[in-house]
């Protein structure tokens, strides 16, 4: 448990609105016009955005946080939210959703900062900064075996237990696994996957993490299951991968590794995978077209993430090893989904998590987990599984169709 | 019928061979070093650039062929196949397919020229020399409905008809169109599939072309079908395209739009497509990385062509207008298949297209025909089928299981 200084205020109302505040408050209505939401002032005047019922109201608690919307808007909303100056009162994930509609995607907007090399130092900072907050902290709210990435919904009402098992007979099945083939996995989570792969699969694997709490955890489960023998977490970062296997997969990491070091991260691959029938899959949240990261998920909550689109990707993992693309599916509405789950379990947890860190965090986490619902909901995030193989490889099934005839044979 | 100059002749020995010869000889035998075939000069004297045993003779006829296939060999060698000064006994496909391997991929070769935009007026010129060879010559070889694109095969003993009717029907599936709706067709060659997705899916369709010989036959099929009504065949550019449509689709003409012309296509499919609910598909030849097409074929096959890699597409067509990727399909196996298919009816129809043309017409179509199908084959060509939408809309179907469970039922 890690205590973090609260910010948190009660949020009251603050000094009396005159024209300058009505003018910031027109100022964002027209910003915002169309969202399906009531932003009100402190002292309880505002104004409807959109002519439809609005599905929440934005409560702004005092004249600085007013006027710090309108020049660092999406720090300010984030930060301002988790100190409880500015509230949303009523559907948060409908009221984000909203926003996003209303204020249209922004392909190409200019990309600032960040533009150098990822250094294994700070890999291991951002990874840290996220992925180490505690094990208890994750376990309240994810699924039972800690899967922290897009689950798979054969069908909407599946639980998310089911849907996270299947996502990962999914990889595999894309994966073509065959018993007794060895696999590496960049960025393993709680290990899941790679125990996942081996119990139902019969390959071998070698994990790779550079989170400590994970990889703790990870290898007690591979302990308790018996595959120690089979399955290896190791502590470190794909960069440090040096071994042939069969196949290649990553889930969830093509966020961290910046865009600058995609043709790195091919080099890896390419003396990973077998010359001949080696193949691979990469799961991970992207964009339709680059775009800048929001600035608050940036400071606040996954520093230096950066979620690419597939024509940044490509050239630099796949197409300078000139390994082939088979296969990209895009899961966009089952991370919605996913998240949908979370954000209720994290919500009947919240008074758990606020003990175990303060409101500030409450806050600032449930804001995150629906808001990145409203994202993969709205079509601003996407969550890509690109499958590929050496060019020479003619192994492959004919068609898709045995992806979705094994389903019920496969466990 | 049109007659072209025959410069075949029947290659007979042309000079003695001396250290010179010797020198050239080991020179193509180093270069090809790997290759399962032997490589024999006028006289009879030859190596076998492998151990194993070859799969054919490449036989040189003449001096100046042996030289020039040192310092143009790409171009020389489909030229002197073609005029009959160099021969390939034995099976022409394995040998093509194994020169390609031991040559091995060269990704980021340096691409020359053709560096500028295709205009109009050459898209016309580069069109008319390929598809304007007469219908009468499509219809010796390719399937009753005269589809020239690569065919889906549910299995790899069905039917080249079936594989084309099942190709269109997983294009269609693959867009979820649905009675009533509106489809553009961008470059629909004989119109197979404009006239399918009428018949068989209930849509209106505009399908555009600009060849002569093929809207023609197009609009006589579609009055024979009683669908003039619902599909009509437009003398235009994709460039020309100016109306609505729920979707768009576009079978094998990617390849003929110029790498510096997608961000005109990307508008052209923009303001095409429902702003909402509109989708697409894009059906293309594709490379693993970005690689200069053949220079032969750019010369006497295929003027202006260029099989692009993903990494050059996406951002120009789909990102630039901030579309999103739904689904890839890669079709590599499939078209390898095709063109087997295609070359065995070819070679059975020989006979009438050496009298429609001549011998020097056969033999390029036979290696033009016989060196895609390796070229699939191998790894070296891909075929890409990108699906895409909006990223508003959230109708598609959960999972991709219905493209595999409607098979039997929509047709």
């Amino acid at each position: 448990m890690r205590a973090r200084t609260s910010s948190f205020t009660s949020g009251t109302a603050t000094s009396p609105i005159g024209a300058f505040e009505d003018w910031c408050l027109s100022r964002i209505a027209g910003t915002l016009q169309g969202a399906q939401i009531r932003v009100q002032l402190w002292d309880g005047r505002g104004v409807a955005l959109s002519e439809r019922m609005p599905v929440a109201t934005v409560v702004v608690r005092d004249r600085g946080t007013l006027v710090r919307l309108l020049y660092r808007t999406d720090l300010e909303f984030g930060e301002a939210y988790a100190a409880g100056r500015l509230d949303v009162q009523g559907d948060l994930v409908a009221a984000l959703d909203s926003i996003n509609r209303a204020v249209g995607f922004r392909p190409f907007q200019r990309r600032r900062a960040r533009a150098g090399r990822i250094p294994l130092s700070s890999s291991r900072h951002n990874v840290h900064t996220h992925y180490d907050l505690g094990n208890a902290f994750y376990r309240l709210w994810l699924d039972e075996q800690m899967l922290y990435t897009c689950a798979y919904f054969e069908t909407p009402d599946a639980t998310l237990e089911t849907a996270q098992r299947a996502k990962m007979d999914h990889v595999c099945r894309k994966l073509r696994l065959r018993p007794g083939e060895h696999v590496v996995e960049a960025g393993c989570g709680w290990g899941a996957l790679a125990l996942h792969m081996a119990r139902y699969y019969g390959v071998t694997v070698r994990a790779f993490n550079i989170s400590a709490n994970q990889l703790e955890y990870a290898r007690a489960h591979a302990q308790a299951q018996g595959l120690s023998d089979r399955v290896t977490f190791v502590d470190g970062d794909y960069r440090a991968i040096d071994e042939r296997a069969d196949a290649f997969v990553s889930v969830g990491m093509l966020e961290h590794v910046g865009r600058h070091n995609y043709t790195d991260l091919g080099a890896v691959i390419d003396r990973v995978i077998d010359p001949v029938h080696g193949r691979g899959l990469l799961h991970f949240i992207g964009r339709n077209a680059p775009l800048k990261l929001s600035a608050w998920i940036d400071r606040h909550v996954f520093p230096g993430a950066y979620p690419p689109s597939l024509g940044e990707v490509l050239p630099g993992v796949l197409e300078s090893r000139w390994l082939s693309v088979t296969d990209v599916e895009n899961l966009r509405l089952h991370y919605a989904l996913t998240l949908k789950h979370w954000l209720a379990r994290f919500e009947d947890q919240a008074g758990t998590v606020r003990e175990m860190f303060d409101e500030a965090f409450v806050r600032t986490w449930r804001l995150y987990l629906a808001g990145s619902q409203a994202a993969f909901q709205c079509g601003d995030m996407q969550l890509f599984q690109v499958t590929f193989g050496r060019p020479l490889d003619s192994t492959q099934p004919w068609t898709r169709r045995d992806l979705y005839e094994a389903v019920d044979a496969a466990v």
